[in-house]
């Protein structure tokens, strides 16, 4: 049976990106090499919107905030950080861990924080060193306007703005310096169509001069950003990086240049909304009020057993979708657009759940799904 | 021209592990996939000779160095190192930055510590918690004894042992449990014949406990190992692994299994025998007292320009080795046999010596490097 991934990280990696890593290794001090992470280094500010350095580590994307956070704040430095859903409540344990001053502000899964609250809790904090958001909550598939935040924030503090763009780069307009962020991340294997193993951190100059200028040692060593941006300078890394999937990346970055990026997002737009219009053709609730494109979450139809949904999906369908966390577990599912998806992708998917609601006796119209889904792109 | 790698790490990859890296992708929480980590997971006790669990982290060698200090070891806790290269001077500079307590023991390069000084050591510092070894010293290409450092240690003290078996792994005869290890760490592009991008740690039952029972937060979250040991357990990781590294790395366990870890041994130490007798026979002088079988470090022939020696040998022979680091950079330089290599591999590396130092004008009987190499093995 082929089989499917609509998983939001792995996502599924272009052949031409795999066999690309599967020739023979080069050293990574190589003349060769550093050619590659050099184009790799330009390309990624290219897909970031920047002219800041962006460093790329070997890690997973949680390596990359964390990097952030250590890099930038130390014992008792307070951080707001926006809980509402598993990634911002990653960045709420890192704060803890590393400055132990959070401010954390719980938001309801599937909705997204207004600009309006941000600037009243750094009137409640004037003291907050810095800021971090999440512009597209995986957990929740729904996106903050990290536009209007970041211009919020700028507005009415000094505040250091982190943004987890872990599952939003290359699916959500994103442009680094003209919205002033201070820090961006994404992984490997979300967007950028790669296996995972790699954090992409871009660094704006008021970041740098902060980590630059840190008189004490950070309890760090590894995750130092410090240590990254000053071999970044000279297109090097400071630890053996994972030479084969930064040659699938460089692989990855020109297919992403080819079809260019506001093509890139545009797409991703287009995807997620044929994925929504599917889904409600077929009665299905959509959860999120703010919906991302990169990841489309949906209740599962009343009486519908998770367990058996999947099963069937998977087992019948080939299909992989991801399952909903938390308090969300059993009740919604969430199908992935993000990465290397087109439009007969959304018309499997769709097509899918038609199989499977037939096979559960879930009553539908045969058909109406899909067809809601071509609607959506022959309408355009 | 055919290229050939001689360096230690990367270190060639074969093409069985390569393509099983460029099959299409799957899930980290997905079945299949936790099948393979698990059978890697039983695979990395068969190669480190324990049944205490050994943990797949998502970064260099360095990362699992650090995540084995920092997840140990507090602020003011002592530390004994032994710098004797780049490797056991990275020790001592995380012990500095994670307790900023180390007894850093400078020992001259290309020379092991020896179980008595160690004993000194302990006898000087009986409040120290842990001590660092380096069982293969890449920069200096040479070996400890561990096996007799480890029993020194403990017939001393309760301190800890910490063992960077980053080259020796796959290379040297090394048993965590019945030596009485409490770490040792390995990277996947070493021994192990795969691309870079993973460590693997071996953890001991006491070590364990420390990690369990520790009352306060450390400052760490990516590279904690107590999360690591927790979806250890379960076989899973905390954060998303790199998948497609540990499917080749299972392949490349799977190879190693096959030969049998004692031929593994033994074939490292007959390629390194044969590469440094094939050294000697062209009048090259030997760097260490001490020869890993990982690496042979090797002088210069006196008069000898590194850097036109190193671009005959890469663009005339297609052959890479590494150069000396620090005070010995441009006076030695070292042929790596880690990981994927057989006879013909070091009758490759010789002969290129040979045409390589015939370019230069330097004198040497033609064929005898070679032969001395097809002596030590044949004489066997």
């Amino acid at each position: 049976m082929k089989k499917r991934l609509f998983t939001p990280g792995p996502t599924p990696v272009p052949e031409n990106v795999m066999l690309s890593m599967a020739a023979p290794i080069i050293h990574h001090r190589n003349p060769e090499f550093m050619e590659i992470l050099q184009q790799v280094h330009e390309d990624l500010q290219y897909l970031f919107r920047t002219t800041q350095p962006v460093v790329v580590m070997t890690c997973s994307g949680t390596g990359g905030m964390e990097a952030s956070i250590s890099s930038l704040f130390g014992p008792g430095d307070k951080v707001i950080t926006v809980n509402s859903g598993k990634f911002g409540e990653r960045w709420g344990e890192l704060v803890r861990v590393f400055t132990g001053n959070c401010v954390e502000e719980p938001v309801a899964w599937g909705t997204a924080i207004t600009p309006e609250r941000i600037v009243e809790l750094l009137r409640e904090h004037p003291d907050a060193r810095g800021v971090c958001l999440t512009h597209s909550e995986t957990s929740t598939g729904t996106a903050s306007d990290i536009k209007a935040l970041c211009a919020a924030i700028h507005e009415e503090s000094d505040a250091l703005i982190l943004v987890d763009g872990i599952t939003a780069i290359g699916a959500h307009e994103f442009h680094f310096d003209e919205w002033g962020a201070d820090i961006c991340i994404t992984g490997s294997q979300k967007g950028l169509m790669m296996p995972p193993g790699l954090a992409l951190i871009a660094v704006s100059e008021r970041a740098r001069d902060i980590i630059e200028g840190f008189r004490h040692e950070r309890p760090q060593y590894y995750l130092s950003l410090k240590k990254a941006l000053r071999y970044h300078a000279d297109d090097d890394t400071p630890f053996t990086p994972a030479v084969t999937l930064i040659i699938g990346l460089s692989e990855a970055l020109r297919m992403i240049r080819a079809e260019g990026i506001e093509n890139v997002w545009a797409r991703h737009a287009r995807l997620a909304a044929a994925c929504r219009l599917g889904c409600e053709a077929l009665g299905m609730r959509l959860f999120s009020s703010s919906p991302s494109f990169a990841v489309t979450p949906v209740w599962l139809p009343e009486g519908v057993d998770w367990k058996e949904f999947n099963r069937i999906l998977k087992t019948g369908n080939g299909i992989t979708v991801a399952a909903g966390q938390d308090e969300f577990a059993g009740r919604i599912f969430r199908i992935s657009h993000l990465g290397y998806y087109d439009e007969f992708d959304m018309l499997s998917v769709i097509g899918s759940l038609e199989f499977t609601l037939k096979a559960m006796c879930v009553p539908f119209e045969i058909g109406s799904g899909v067809a809601a889904v071509q609607r959506a792109f022959l309408a355009d």
